[in-house]
């Protein structure tokens, strides 16, 4: 892993999603910039001493020499660098597999290309938000046609946290408002996840755009509001909204089709569910594991109908708590469960089952 | 392991809920009690040969006495099993997490308490439902008298996969619907989370109930529908609804708390939420990583504010898929994002940008 | 009209309804007990002030004897008069409209039946909610089959107005909380009507009980939330809970029923929305006006599809206000919408027509 | 009135908004040009046949004659009529309240305004939306300044009607698309809805706009998709977004605002809500006779906290069908509710009183 050292906000949740299906381990970083700091991160996470690197170009070139050298890279660091990393790492074979946007400038980006073209190794990009079940799912009914043909395309992705002039301290939003670093501002961050939503459901480019990027806070270097209307090779109209000063708006991501015959409706806050309506029927609610779900939702799913994705991190933290516990750290046991609960549990459904059979009676557990 | 083989559900939950925080590796397990199922599970796995076992009494006795044996065994089997496996691993000072209820009777609840208080293992419970981070906030909220004294809590719990009588070769609903293995039916199964979950939230344990067990479909052996009410220690009444045949409910969990000055709901359709209205104000809708949330949800969470959690598993399926094109597995590719995909994104950022500065003129990307 | 003179709340309402679909006139009534609060208001609601009585039984004589007298009554007094008024008016053969409950006591039912059985007139009683689009939608959908047969019911009614001691000026939570005048606190102000809602939409009665009704306000002397478990002449079950201590909740109606073959869900905040979910198929909106209403909704909607009801009262205010400035009353006209708006209206499309054709140009109104 | 004869829509709704508070007297009218029509139109609605016109500057002249003539007269024609039948009645000093679009044409438009300088009448717009007592209270959180400075404000409109071409016989869909008598589509039909409301809540008027106005079924005139950037005097940004080919949307109107210090959003589908957002809060939802509501909410309210405002047309439709039963009309009665539900439900009380007192004991009504 290139970037993602303390501090940093989009390493750790790369590291989280190459743990789950247990496909990868983390073995060398180059974790910051800063030698002392990259060094400290490595150590926080494990990582061999040895294997930690405070330079991109020499992980790359050391870990290509290696018997067990890393096979792949992940790459979260500011945008403006993600180009040379990549490049780095292709030109000794090795995969990349790199946050998003690919690059800051359209420079960087043909020089990248070229060098992926020229490297055994492969290139990934990390637009998460096609990972989800029911974007699958959207996509694979755009494809089979039960949109008919599809006329309008909305993809809204709205933030607040840049509504007004950050804290000084605020190191996220320091390299995203800065031209110079991130390569644009609403536009580069999320207007970037709006388009490729658009384009993956779609599957069709976009050809042509009109965009208004405006600011609304004062001394801001980038936009942070941005109006696209964009025109597909497919012949749909496409529209983009992405802001950073709505506020009352998390990170709502939502995406809309209309096609001749139905539409789908779908938004990240709930994002196991998928609204579709045919022309003169009644709205169905489609769910990640429900009875209209299609297979290629099933087939990124990991838990069966109903239960939300979270539910697997509220799985996870009673098994970082069990294992701090078993490790002798100091954390608050409050939340544990344990036998008392467990006791009380099976006290409850035995103390329920004698009182219905004494015909609802008040039983003591 | 014990448990989780192949056709299983739980177990693969726990597995991913134990990779997620990367505490700990699956090294050894007794997959199923069929001794070829249980190997194929093991290969499956990636559990050395060596260390998958056909009878969890043996499992115990030889990793105890292996140098690098194990510390903590997740018990992910039908719940009647639950107590005699744990008491095993206990006995060798093995720590156990062990899927609910903790046992399928009282008997066996008050044996394996035994067993645990002469062991140096500890034992876990994962009531999975406890780790939600905005379910720690409600609890801390209750703890911290936000909502005056609570007068009464809600929990249902709404399924309805039971709703008629299920095929033959549903393996899921032939143990649960089977007294013997399952030791109880709907208020075994969920009723159970309802009530954890309500004791969870407010500090206090039930001491009462009076309850109506009933069962809505032709030659069910156990009830498919509760309805409890409760008497905390703390004086609260409780209400508890748990339904296998509530058609149109996934998981459909609920919990509501009323006090003397402010109420609370929540619900896992949308887990990141939770409703806070003080008497005599608008109702508050307190988000995972938003300005109200407490630190306790914060220390559970691993993602910033706005984010829904199934985030991290959307991120992953491109881990996934990307660790399959890397192995050469023949997979569809065509979810994949790649170079063409990074290259229209740029292009789309840069096509905006001179839009915007051509007075937003139609611009081809 | 009987009650509902100033302070009242609930014949305000009675006198929309009756105005609504220009069914009925105002012509006479008994507006209060005290007579000068009686004329002051019958002069408020333009009342003939030879037809304004300060006595129920005087008003039933004296109407019946004139040749223009009343045809039906409207009472909207508190509970505990019901009963008696009714049967004055009936012993005339003049019809009655009565809000709910009929009558405080069995007693007072029995001997209000047996009047209407000896009267010409008609009785009708206002369990208003079963007047919803959705709810006869609701109704028909049970009678024609298409739950399968009905296991479940439930019904809901939660508020939270009583959550504590009310102010002693109150006039409402006053005679609600009086055990002598209103019969039963929240079984009776509003479990009544998630009984007959459940009843309503059913087609089938109750024919037994049980039931838990608590108060957890200090000094109260009625019941502030129930709990009933009703059995009904079909065989399905049925569970009120009706609260006026649940915080966060101000009329909070819901319904669902569950068959053996679907279900169907209501919620009074959302009047013109049905849930509908066939057991194994995605669940479906089903709205007032849209694709899958059932003539039995149509018959009673006003409006077309996807209009809120709320919207003929939108309209109403503005037909109020525009009176207002007709007859001279010195109201605030800032919201008035009038020739300006109407010019910034046209100019608004005519600019862009005009814009659309010159290309998106930026174009003044 | 002048149109609203057998087969329109909106006159309907114009006529129930006016008897709604008892205000106006609907006395004379030209509710169609054939006079057949207009004639049978007139017995239908009860007015006095002497008083039914075909013609509605003949109705002008002879009700402006009337000692007893009319004050005022409603226009709900299509949008082509509405400037000359305005200035027919203002020429005779009647006032007019008239459907919106004011006229079709610009030169229309300032035709009337002339008419209406030269009158004693008034002129009143029925831009119904902004009666709804949520919009009155974001206006005035807006005036007083609640949001901080409105950087943008957002008006969506989107219906799905027109997603097709419509059946030849929908009169409705007829004239709306027909250029000569709508004067524009989308844009004109509801677009100008949009704008008003952002007007009316933001305190300001439009000055500028850029817009996209598009037809998206084959054959089609008018167009029926719009998107509208719009320049606010205030400074504020505008975007409208108006839509009849988007299905799946019935007629979902929603509205937000965005300042500096805080957010507001609205949506006609739950009129009775707004939410409100603090930049750095939780979001309140502000409902309209919650506790944050605001006196100019109240004073448009006529029911109390938490009744949705379909709630007085349910109870209309009580009123209504008694008012049948009494006439000896054959209506269907099952859904009558009279002394047997009345006995039911005060049987009901009693028995859950006696069964609660009986420790909650099954218990016969």
């Amino acid at each position: 892993m290139v970037g993602g050292g303390q501090g940093a906000f989009i390493g750790g949740v790369h590291r989280i999603a190459a743990r789950l299906d247990g496909c990868y381990d983390l073995v060398a970083g180059a974790f910051a910039s800063d030698a002392a700091r990259a060094h400290a991160s490595a150590a926080e996470l494990g990582v061999d001493p040895e294997r930690s690197y405070a330079d991109f170009r020499e992980m790359a070139k050391v870990e290509a020499a290696r018997d067990d050298g890393i096979d792949v890279v992940s790459i979260v660091t500011p945008n403006h660098l993600h180009g040379a990393i990549a490049e780095a790492f292709l030109a000794e074979d090795i995969s990349v597999i790199c946050d998003k946007p690919m690059t800051a400038t359209l420079a960087q980006a043909e020089s990248l290309i070229a060098a992926a073209d020229a490297s055994n190794g492969h290139f990934f990009l990390t637009h998460n938000y096609t990972g989800y079940p029911m974007i699958r799912q959207a996509r694979q009914m755009v494809a089979e046609g039960a949109l008919g043909d599809v006329r309008m395309v909305e993809a809204n992705y709205l933030q607040d946290w840049l509504s007004d002039a950050p804290a000084p301290d605020n190191k996220q939003a320091k390299w995203r408002t800065d031209p110079a670093q991130a390569g644009g501002g609403a536009i580069g961050d999320i207007g970037t996840h709006a388009h490729n939503l658009s384009c993956f459901v779609l599957g069709s480019r976009a050809k042509s755009v009109r965009a208004h990027l405006s600011s609304h806070v004062k001394g801001r270097l980038v936009d942070d509001d941005a109006r696209v209307r964009l025109q597909f090779e497919s012949g749909a109209c496409g529209y983009i909204w992405a802001s950073q000063v709505a506020i009352g708006n998390e990170n709502n991501l939502t995406l809309a089709v209309y096609g001749s015959k139905a539409s789908i409706k779908w938004a990240q806050e709930q994002p196991n569910q998928l609204w579709f309506t045919k022309a003169g029927e009644a709205p169905q609610l489609i769910t990640r594991g429900g009875a209209a779900a299609h297979p290629a939702a099933a087939a990124v799913s990991r838990i069966p109908a109903g239960h939300p994705e979270g539910y697997l991190e509220a799985f996870a933290t009673l098994y970082r708590e069990a294992a701090a516990v078993m490790m002798g750290q100091d954390i608050d046991g409050s939340a544990i469960v344990g036998l008392q609960e467990g006791l009380d549990g099976v006290s409850f459904v035995d103390a329920c089952q004698r009182s219905s059979n004494d015909d609802a009676a008040w039983t003591d557990l």
